[in-house]
């Protein structure tokens, strides 16, 4: 199947919101095997509109569009698609009560407009929106409609229509569109992400290469970058979940094999601070920060996790050279020699903010962030990690570039990949020497 | 004139990576008092790309495309062009010296792929690239092309190409495409950006209403939401600047009557964290942090402003109640009667941070962020902020929505805007106090 995203918002097109629905959706289309050749983005205007359905029609099997559903006078994606397809559009009973209890529940007055979010294209099909009022609607042209506005020669042509917020987009799209669109392929597509840390791109794409060319058998394997990470889609489509699942596994397990212990998870929703918190979680340790120009970002990242708390009890932000030496102990003499951006120092402040916080486990950053503040001996860029796991104390230097946000992003996510790094190492050699002992 | 952008890359129809060049063109436009009315993304595929070019040249007098402009054999966004106009292809000296000495540099061997770069369309305005080595393209088409391909009854009509890389699109679009518009449009648009925090986008909108609907005389006024602020582009359009300043003066400076102290700063590339960085500069004050749900978010933010050194040294995260009890002093009993998340908790906060860290000034933050922990009483997503600004405390409370991450961003959002208000409440206050007595 080919898809084809339109999304629809003058503010879009003003650059006031970066447009992370199409992201979404391409994502999503490519989890299911569903390819995607346009996106196109169209401000709130009624000819507009009309001229990208038709352009989207002309060439897409399912053209989704997000944005357009509220209840001004602006929003008039479904008045256009029913022009176009010479429908009426109709009162969704079930939708219309949603709106009114709403307001009744809150004690306000219903403007008539709020009805809007409750007309439909008529004879489609409603998708109920778990996070707000207005449903998504989704058309299954006709054999007629396709022969006037869609593409000769196609059986089945489908306008899906999607409420602009992105929780209400993705809520109507997992719960109601997925489902729908597997049914209808009569193919159950499975994808799996397999994530890498500590790795480069070209080293992923080397070490998987033949699988990247050939696939494994009806499977395909496609790796792209994220700041720190390397993420790899395995997708395999077959006649039932049972058999794609059966195409899957020996992939994965070929992927895991050739990168071990880089890959940190295989599921989709697990992000690298989430493994993180696992795994300090299932060793039972506590972790605690001292920050100097990532300030803030590394536990930021580990307290977004849920139930953060068990892992988390005190970090520190020790921004200053004063913070350093009083608060977790680095050395005057060590600042003196060193400088605060060293490898000495950064080891001092991770030994140190274990002894201050009681905490298991801690990790340490000191960096020039930039833009001023260079020198050639020690330029913009240049960040120490440091990690205490029991005890056992590790430092790295990283060079990083970009400006000031990008570097202090690169090692706070360098931070979380080392640390769990440090303590998968602490447990291999743990047990490497109480076999040896044993 | 009306442009359209063109975003060319299969990694952006995969949902690998979020099309913010389209949204940086997007605000750019805006700026420049240039009008858009599509975006498009297309993949790295010669014939989609062309029928993309050829229906953004038949209504729109500047495409701009982006992507495609790099040294392998899948970067055919410049051959494309070319071809579409019938234009042969020339290697441009300059690019390719520029190539040579940078791999002379390296001492790495230059694969002729690289030359590649320096390939640019016959008879084209050569766009320096000063952030890495792929030149743009400017393309003013002929009266026989725009006949041919182009927009008819246009008497103008260009093609821009510009590489994919965030920092490379800027730096060309910066420093060559905008010096060319403004010469080209023969008018000088201004743009200013006034941004306003703690009022909701509603509120501005009402009392900037007259000025949104009418414009000030040639002046146009477009409000937007971010988290936590309101953004209002006032743009003016004159023969030249000193008129164009003359326009937007007036308009700005009623707004800015209209909303006080609300306004932060009318400066592009100030941000909220800036302003409230200058803020404590200018009164010489330092600033702590004590932060529970929002874990660092609000330090984050403060350290991203160049040069915080003066004005933040050391901040706490107090994830756990321990934490908060044994490093910034709040009472067992206290958090025993009313809970962590409670205005007596965030108060102690506020007042210990500044007693441990003798800073002047502190930010507190206590919360529930989710997914779990909600209950009747204290629902997920409330929130309390305080603020010690040299021992007045003040402290407020928040009921956010949105999922963990959502609710937390809105929070550290809402701690700069609250820590400001402060700071400026109790300078007033002193000013008015030091009048009274004297």
């Amino acid at each position: 199947m080919i898809a084809e995203t339109i999304s629809v918002g003058t503010e879009i097109l003003l650059g006031n919101i970066i447009n992370t629905n199409a992201a979404y959706l391409a994502e999503q289309y490519a989890r299911l095997g569903i390819s995607s050749y346009y996106q196109t983005v169209v401000g709130d205007n009624e000819e507009r509109i009309r001229e990208s359905v038709k352009l989207a029609l002309s060439r897409s099997e399912l053209v989704v569009l997000s944005g357009g559903l509220g209840p001004t006078q602006d929003d008039i994606t479904k008045d256009v698609v029913a022009g176009l397809l010479g429908r009426e559009m109709e009162l969704n009973e079930a939708a219309a009560l949603k709106i009114r209890e709403f307001f009744a529940a809150k004690g306000k007055r219903m403007s008539t407009n709020n009805l809007r979010q409750a007309m439909v294209v008529k004879d489609a099909l409603v998708l109920e929106n778990g996070n707000g009022l207005a449903p998504g609607v989704l058309v299954e042209l006709t054999k007629s409609e396709i022969a006037a506005v869609g593409k000769k020669g196609l059986k089945k042509q489908l306008i899906m229509m999607l409420p602009g917020p992105p929780e209400e987009l993705t809520n109507i799209w997992e719960q109601q569109a997925v489902p729908y669109l597997q049914k209808l392929s009569g193919q159950v597509i499975l994808s799996s992400m397999v994530k890498i840390c500590g790795r480069s791109e070209s080293e992923v794409a080397e070490l998987l290469d033949d699988l990247i060319r050939k696939g494994g058998g009806g499977v395909t394997v496609a790796p792209y970058a994220k700041t720190g990470e390397v993420h790899v889609r395995v997708t395999a489509g077959a006649e039932d979940e049972k058999a794609a699942k059966k195409l899957l596994k020996p992939v994965i397990k070929e992927i895991k094999s050739r990168l071990g212990d880089s890959v940190y998870t295989t599921h989709e929703e697990t992000t690298l601070e989430q493994a993180v918190a696992d795994l300090l979680k299932a060793n039972n340790l506590t972790v605690t920060t001292a920050e100097s120009c990532t300030g803030g970002l590394i536990a930021a990242r580990l307290i977004n996790v849920p139930g953060a708390s068990e892992i988390f009890k005190f970090g520190c932000i020790t921004y200053s050279n004063k913070a350093k030496r009083k608060i977790i102990g680095v050395k005057r003499k060590t600042l003196d020699r060193y400088g605060a951006v060293s490898e000495q120092v950064v080891r001092e402040m991770a030994e140190g903010a274990v002894d201050f916080t009681k905490a298991d486990v801690a990790v340490a950053v000191s960096g020039l962030a930039g833009p001023d503040g260079g020198t050639e001996e020690k330029p913009v860029g240049l960040v120490y990690i440091g990690v205490n796991v029991c005890g056992t104390i590790s430092v790295k230097e990283y060079r990083f570039k970009g400006n000031r946000m990008k570097i202090r992003n690169s090692a706070a996510a360098c931070a979380l990949i080392q640390l769990r790094h440090c303590i998968l190492e602490y447990y291999s050699r743990m047990t490497f020497g109480e076999q040896e002992n044993g």
